[in-house]
């Protein structure tokens, strides 16, 4: 067996579909994806636009829950977008920047006709990965300001104007501390001013992500933002293979995380389905997992710590972008391939519900584990291992 | 759409290979499973015998790791046990426990032909889930005590008998200490003597899982047992939901973390999948979810807070057991209504190896979370959510 797909594989969703019973599909896809998602209809104008524009428009209502007597329906379309950089590497920052921004300013406007409240791109979405090369430049000079860089400005004039929250990953340029980089996201409300800002809490050193060689472990904490359509936290990146990271944020009080991402299919496609799933059902919230799409080419050969020759790109970003629900839902996928947006239709009011009804938070022993945390962390800790007093080793 | 699956559906796996050509359902599997397990070719003898007695064999390599210079492989292979009840809950509780004690019997001697060297059988599995009654009389009777009940003293002889690591999930009778009850489980040596023993840390109190009223947290901590099969840890049903429990049994060290459980269909499903997976891959080690099979019918109606009329029964318990590897590749799972033994050969060198790759132990910031943890559990902690001043709300 192949260790890994390829380009080929569009989707699961879309092979399955392709083979199986309309009857059969559905008992495999509630296997799947739980009893949670099913689609939703969006206006056929966003739906020429999206495939005019060549990218893909999926929306779905995650249709679990309950009314309430004393709170009325939080109805939340949260957004999700995943693309291809737009040109090669070999352009100008400025021009490399600027044909993004031109792409995302489509499908900004497509979410807004599917009446999209809360939208997030992926990580450090007005560049190239460029962290597997190791150069600094040019690829440190994508890096912006948070509050008043190009990037922020443009997105919260679009914010202001659609009535839409928009979170924003980008490569900070902190000139307040040093001119350091750091891997954050900007909270721009929907009134088109900025909420604030949270950091990479967990900084990868692993195949070509080679992020430490640009910025440090984040150093904002496991920050909540309050907006007009629910409390959102980001969990950027790699933080995703850390439950306590995750864990933080449901005890800041977050409803909708989203995790901004870039990886690639050789290194963690078995673990993409999982970990944005998991934290939604842990904590009681709705988790959205995004990821690029493409294959990015890069001017100078750089290795991978794989003993394998030189090379130019290293591998395809395989989007798979999706939203998992406190009841352990999830909607579909989108292509593992090609742009798109997705769209989900969640009532907020069900993460309260999973809470009463799991009592995950109830159940928690943070006590326990703040104790236990504390005594790992010391230089002498001894781990709690009982020997089998009769074994031959 | 169903709300969940019911009985017919035997199992994801089954499905899939019913309906897919080859060349597709290698590529999804590839997708669902990860590129790690292959089948592992058992005994004829093995086979025939689990054929007559009418229970599913079913063994994987974990074909994932390399070779290194300074360590040989430490192959093991996990075994896996789930059962259905063996006669009515109206026989009395010595009845019920000997049938099961006689199935179990023939299941392990079957891992012994197929060369298992650590296995561990399902939550409490020498009785019914009867919690749900919340009943005491005659359910508390299948309690025993740890060391040297009934149950522990018939595995010991097999253990021994067999050179096999067994872990033995048992509702346990605590004399020293009031005679109180424990959701137990005893570690019991390949050399036939106990180890020592792990209780359920997050108990549940949720739907018919009225499991507070029979016992308390437990107050083991997270203990893990070095065998001559590896270091070993139990996580207990329940505590599967909670990460940071699953993350404690790996910073003490363990490289196999069993979690027998006992749930159902509409209340977990879609859980189930992803909890134990999430688990291998966050803390780099083999994790192992067991469930038990089929529908226990109590002798007296009970309720089940849901508003619906008082019943006998809560539903059907759909198995799944699987085997997940810290490279998040998983085995297939065993069926959701028959009983099965899983078997899955893995290098316990790959724990380290993951370690080494990821870097999630060098990148966790227990410090971090030591400090929020325990700064969160003040009852006068002030989540950290910043509002949006524009906010109209």
């Amino acid at each position: 067996m192949a260790a890994c797909l390829d380009e080929k594989f569009e989707s699961l969703e879309s092979i399955l579909a392709e083979h199986l019973p309309a009857d059969v599909l559905a008992k495999v896809n509630l296997s799947l994806r739980g009893p949670g998602s099913i689609d939703l209809e969006l206006p056929a104008k966003a739906k020429e636009t999206a495939k005019k524009n060549n990218f893909d428009l999926q929306g779905y209502e995650i249709k679990v829950g309950q009314k309430e007597q004393s709170r009325p329906s939080r109805l939340v379309r949260i957004g999700a977008i995943q693309n291809a950089i737009q040109k090669p590497t070999t352009a100008s920052v400025q021009e490399q920047r600027d044909a993004i921004h031109e792409r995302i300013d489509q499908m900004l406007a497509v979410a807004h006709e599917c009446q999209v409240n809360v939208v997030c791109m992926q990580e450090a979405w007005t560049m190239p990965f460029a962290f597997c090369t190791r150069e600094k430049y040019p690829w440190v000079e994508f890096a912006e300001t948070a509050y008043d860089g190009p990037t922020t400005k443009f997105l919260a004039e679009r914010a202001k104007k659609y009535n839409m929250v928009i979170v924003n990953p980008i490569l900070e340029r902190d000139e307040e501390h040093g001119d350091v980089l750091w891997n954050t996201a900007v909270i721009i409300s929907n009134h088109g001013n900025v909420i604030g800002i949270t950091r990479k809490n967990h900084i990868p050193r692993v195949g070509d992500f080679n992020e430490s060689t640009y910025y440090m472990e984040g150093n904002t904490g496991h920050k909540v933002f309050e907006t007009d359509f629910g409390r959102i936290a980001v969990n950027i990146c790699y933080g995703r293979h850390h439950p306590q990271n995750w864990l933080m944020y449901g005890v800041n009080g977050a409803e909708i995380v989203f995790n901004p991402s870039a990886t690639v299919g050789a290194l963690s496609e078995p673990l993409w389905s999982i970990e944005a799933r998991n934290a939604a059902i842990a904590n009681s919230y709705f988790a959205v997992g995004i990821n690029r799409v493409g294959t990015e080419t890069f001017p100078n050969d750089f290795t991978s710590g794989d003993g394998k020759p030189a090379h130019k790109s290293f591998g395809h970003f395989y989007g798979s972008s999706y939203i998992a629900a406190p009841d352990g839902s999830r909607t579909p996928g989108l292509s593992r391939v090609r742009d798109g947006l997705l769209v989900a239709e969640c009532d907020l009011n069900l993460c309260r519900q999973m809470k009463d009804k799991w009592g995950f938070r109830m159940t928690q022993r943070l006590d326990l584990y703040a104790d236990s945390f504390a005594r790992a962390i010391h230089p002498d800790y001894k781990m709690d291992i009982i020997k089998d007093p009769n074994s031959k080793q």
